[in-house]
């Protein structure tokens, strides 16, 4: 890469995990010039290859060791289950005054999983940039994907407040909008406005394809936009929303339990014909989402 | 209107509600030369008032007799709970030879309220065109809103051959792929790839509402595209809706409970850890989302 100097804010990163998370940020970074190498790392063989092919890094290197050992930013994108395997086979090889952070979706497990292998000296940042597409690969990235988008960082103990914001810098120079937060409150917020409608798109599909069994007749070619729609995020990484679901357990629990309760409520008033319940939840509902554009387009004019 | 003659279908059409789908047939029609004339009806002077504006038909009557009683086409385009009222109404201004359809996104109910109003020597053909948007309202209307999607019709008893054909080809010229179908059937199919979402949006915005009001913090600004996508028909026609759920009972029930069962036996997988059953089912309905797509291309493609 050939970059003016002036937004560069690490002179070695080190992405762990090509994806769509991981290329889109290698993408971000040689688009708005943040580093001055980006180097990766991939588990899987094919994945280096098809990497190596797109050519949007300067070196992906054929283990964990060689990517991170020189890197001032190590950034893991991997599936959240995998990041302490991952920090046993690095930790010692880490640079002094480098950074560690991570993109998932869970920060309070993730905490736990990483924490006790950051050796002293390096800082240890978890974030959460909320951007995706149901579309999963290193052929998947691009630049724009964190564009007016939320990053949650969730610092956990005595942060080195000049490393903090070194990474907002970081994810502002991609594009996103940056909060710090605690990570059960993370957690919990995700549950609610991520992990639960993943989990419930999974179900809808599930659901509708057994009733398809049961009935013999193929009746999902007649969905239109709306299942669609709210089905898309069915199509994600399996692998990625296993752990999600199995690290967030505690929250996801709360958020189904209080989910399913409205559900039954929801069908004690249809059972008993109760349309004044229904339509002042559904009108209260439809004002809500409303707030909710508003809130979000309010954040990205700011 | 004036139209070259070699598709018209109709004489003279009277829409009756000026919503979406009402708005988007007089759309559809002009546009597509599908009949010379277009009445339409709104129960509301302000809805009327408003369509006059927008100047999409040819005339707009205050009152529902006038609008129906030169009409050769009739169609019901309000919410399902309005279908009797409407019936007793008009059934004695009825032209010999007129046909009456509907859009209602129900068919059993739709035809219990319908029926016995018909009078001898008119048709009634129930239809539902599978197409939306989350606008409602006279102004929302477009007339490709049809264009590729399904519209399943659901002859109840021995229907005129003659009058059946006029129907098809009348939504076949506003785009649509036309298919038959029995109520029960069509009622359990919407029930599943339909309204069961559209309760879930519901549901799901009221649950991260009730968390936000409970923490007092207002979280969902955070919320990426996926939670928008899968919320988006909560902003629908709280009316519309409340008379659907509540005109599709047994089927709802049906697949709820379905839905319930299925979100219970994730939770169990959660809570025990089990994660081999999620990568498993999550594999499974990418792998059926995937298919459903292929379907509906191949259906487009047809």
């Amino acid at each position: 890469m050939n970059m003016k100097s002036e937004n560069i804010i690490f002179d070695k990163v080190a992405i762990i995990g090509i994806g769509l998370i991981g290329s889109s940020i290698a993408k971000g970074i040689q688009k708005n010039k943040i580093a001055r190498k980006v180097y990766g790392y991939a588990k899987t063989a094919s994945t280096r290859a098809k990497a190596r092919e797109l050519g949007y890094m300067d070196k992906i290197f054929d283990t964990l060791v060689e990517a991170v050992n020189d890197a001032d930013l190590i950034i893991l994108c991997t599936p959240v289950g995998s990041n302490a395997d991952i920090m046993r086979n690095i930790h010692g090889h880490l640079k002094k005054g480098s950074i560690i952070t991570d993109v998932g979706s869970v920060k309070k497990a993730v905490i736990d999983q990483i924490h006790k292998y950051v050796p002293d000296g390096v800082s240890f940042i978890p974030g959460h940039p909320i951007a995706g597409t149901e579309f999963s690969g290193p052929e998947s990235g691009f630049a724009e994907l964190f564009y007016k988008k939320c990053c949650l960082l969730t610092p956990y103990t005595k942060t080195d407040k000049a490393h903090l914001d070194k990474i907002i810098s970081f994810w502002e120079e991609l594009g996103m909008i940056v909060d710090t937060i605690s990570p059960e409150t993370h957690d919990l917020i995700l549950a609610t406005i991520s992990h639960l409608p993943h989990l419930v798109a999974y179900n809808l599909v599930d659901t509708a394809s057994k009733l398809e069994n049961k009935k013999d007749h193929e009746f999902t070619k007649y969905a239109a936009g709306g299942f669609l729609d709210y089905t898309r995020v069915a199509s994600s990484d399996p692998i990625m929303w296993r752990d999600i679901f199995l690290n967030n357990k505690e929250a996801m629990i709360e958020i189904l339990d209080s989910f399913i309760d409205g559900l039954a409520d929801l069908k004690d008033s249809i059972k008993t014909d109760n349309g004044n319940k229904l339509e002042r939840l559904f009108k209260e509902t439809r004002n809500k989402r409303n707030k909710i554009l508003d809130s979000i387009k309010k954040l990205e004019s700011e």
